[in-house]
């Protein structure tokens, strides 16, 4: 009984689909914050190049990838699937469990997909530094590894937190050879202001944009790079679910439920976006099921608003799912879920009942985490464990009705680098969180003030 | 221009090759210390399985890999064979260069090989329980994962020192569901010995290996496990070789040299016997070197002799090379490569001039290790970065020579939990070592004593 679906290089996806082409109800447009106006070209231009400002704001249904990149993505690509028959035996369940495993890649998540391909097209812009935040160090660890690639400089502003509590993901970027500074920094204007009213905060990835920005567009010859959220992040990580389709098919399968975490939204996306097409054009129903932390539940009690994607205000207002730019999520180990807003594909496509949403608490997520390592083999990524935890539920209540279904997962990183997650999930120092209404909505109010007529 | 080779899970090899059968000198037999006479079946069965025993001291010239034991290696093999083409462009040589990466499977390195079979086998024999000593924590995560395969309590021994450095290990452990004690522990007589003595002790791999065969032989339900140098842990590690002949296969090339670091010899083996088979059979002509590291040099400076596999004496005696059982290598961040002797099998070949052995000192291997990272996106464990560093080597004499050559190694781990190593390389404080005679001799002179007549 075969456990791994592979692909050959050559069936490496050429295209990267984007799914505004095919939305019913298109997004709405980002905004200036200053005018209220549709944010064009310009507003982005000075952080971003131009190859990827028309990603941004394209329509096209399919955007070719350059060879450049899918010789680059080969170093990983096409990344397995697993049949999960050791889940699936250690659960009882009628259901078929498939997994998609991006923890393959050199940074060990989805996140070159997108970074790859970023640093491609600031490259043929002649781009000669990259700024970015990182959180987890995820996001950070792929774009210095992507910078390496086409010898771009790469310099990432770090959660204070997480530079103090995971220093082997530092070390990881230093050695694909990237500059690394704990933020807020006395490097930028946001970072100084910050630290002057508390020399010992621990930082926030609103932050760590914020500095990112401030460092892109005060040099001409510098881009800022965003590892999710915005589209054409998106956009690259769709070769998750091209491939997947092509390997379910080898399998002679097709999902009944797609599951995967959701911070930014990006890796649900890359998984998501192309069986959705499939929904929306060729009568197929799969469900799409976004997993958010209960600690910083912004599709499931947010609300729908125009919004920063930065805490300091520095981006166009986008329409999304959010808690608002200055909630603080508590400091859960799947730091790549706390951030306050979702993406404005998935939010649209949320709000149209295109897919589903729900929060879970990390002790179950822990546990279904360990379930996975005993069973598959593969310790994820705290923030992988919450799709795992959903697959757990999906596969449970299939038990309880006696069908079969099948369920397909991203397992989006390992957690090799993580392992203090589990430590404390051992040692018994992690809670379940809840918040009152108004710690919830706090952050909302000023949000709600600055909404455009 | 591809960049991976896959096979497909009915690839996955039938059978382990077991070379004794077609060595030209057969391997001397293991000694009882006290009579010194050939140590037999008896004298291993308070520690091993029978099953194993067999193995150990089989002449078979092929063993059928049981289907359950082929199951659980298919959440991972065949691992992927890769083509270098990164590392052969930042190098700039003519040299085609492959590697085979068993950093895909559940612990990370190609331990498991083992690890699943030696935990089947004391499965069907009804041991419930199995302890076992881990240096860096690769071979105890290893069998953590192989024994929560079959349901079998597993207790680790792991040197103090490393308990201490490497806690992500630890928890690696503990996610598979192992029991890890610091060694020397209260639990044995040898380590309340230690502790008696030096209570501050670091610990060593002599000492962790007599801890754990003593808590075996204290339970008639639990069995030891060791992690490379005996026959049969080189045997199962053989899976390694077999596929890189089907995969070089696929890639219509055959290497010139095959390089892989040797610590006590298990992943040396297993992806070189089987190409060693080639040349003693078939007519193939491949170099092998084994890479040892500087400060550690079995092959190159020890004695081929009669000595102890533990600290305490509690092994048969093996006739290998080795710098004596109580030599204590430096604190290298390499641990797997910690180790005082060599496997039998590879200490006979050695003898034999089959093989070749060089020693390299650690900053040219963090060096190679880096390139690596950047060219081909995988960070190492340092134990292989030895072998990367061999590899470059192996290249530039390709370009300075101007002949293409077809090199292949073994890149046994990946390095994400020992990014604390490339940190003390960033930062300056690693040196490499050199020995004075004394120094390197001095714990030879009691083995020499004990040889047999």
């Amino acid at each position: 009984m075969e456990r791994k679906i592979f692909l050959n290089e050559s069936d490496t996806p050429t295209h990267w689909y984007n799914i505004v082409a095919d939305m019913p109800n298109k997004p709405k447009p980002p905004l200036n914050p200053k005018t209220k106006q549709p944010a064009g070209p310009d507003d982005l231009s000075p952080i971003f190049p131009m190859g990827l400002i028309q990603q941004e704001v394209s329509a096209e249904q399919y955007i070719e990838i350059p060879d450049e990149v899918r010789d680059i993505y080969r170093l990983w690509r096409p990344s397995p699937m697993y049949r999960a028959r050791g889940l699936e035996k250690l659960l009882d369940t009628p259901a078929k469990i498939y997994y998609k495993y991006e923890g393959v890649s050199p940074s060990g998540s989805h996140k070159p997909n997108t970074a790859v391909a970023q640093a491609y097209y600031n490259k043929v812009e002649g781009v000669k530094s990259i700024t970015t935040e990182t959180g987890a160090g995820q996001w950070g660890t792929a774009l210095a590894f992507a910078c390496a690639q086409f010898g771009i400089k790469c310099e990432v502003y770090m959660v204070r937190i997480s530079y103090d509590q995971k220093p082997y993901r530092k070390v990881m970027m230093n050695t694909f050879g990237a500059e690394v500074y704990p933020s807020p920094s006395d490097r930028t204007e946001a970072g100084r202001k910050i630290l002057a009213e508390d020399p010992e905060t621990s930082g926030s990835l609103g932050i760590a944009i914020s500095e990112a920005i401030e460092r892109a567009v005060m040099d001409d010859q510098t881009r800022y790079s965003l590892g999710s959220v915005l589209n054409h992040v998106l956009l690259h990580q769709t070769v998750i679910g091209e491939e997947s389709i092509k390997q379910l098919e080898y399998a002679g399968d097709y999902p009944d439920v797609i599951v995967a975490p959701l911070g930014g939204g990006s890796n649900f996306a890359g998984i998501s976006f192309p069986f959705l097409r499939e929904n929306l054009l060729n009568g197929k129903n799969t469900r799409f099921v976004a997993v958010e932390p209960a600690s910083c539940p912004k599709l499931t009690q947010g609300e729908f608003l125009y919004d920063f994607g930065d805490s300091a205000g520095y981006t166009p207002l986008l329409p999304m799912y959010t808690l608002g730019h200055n909630f603080r999520p508590a400091a859960i180990h799947a730091g790549g879920l706390r951030y306050h807003g979702a993406s404005v594909l998935c939010s649209q496509l949320l709000k149209d009942g295109l897919i589903e949403a729900v929060a879970l608490q990390q002790l179950e997520c822990f546990d279904a985490g360990i379930k996975l390592a005993k069973s598959e083999g593969i310790i994820a990524a705290p923030e992988a464990t919450h799709a795992v935890a959903q697959v757990i539920r999906e596969a449970e209540r299939a038990k309880e009705e006696g069908t079969s279904k099948t369920i397909l997962f991203n397992l989006c990183g390992h957690g090799f680098v993580d392992m203090q997650a589990y430590e404390d999930y051992f040692a018994g120092i992690l809670d379940d969180y809840s918040f009152t209404e108004n710690e919830l909505k706090g952050s909302l109010k000023e949000v709600v003030d600055m909404q455009p007529e």
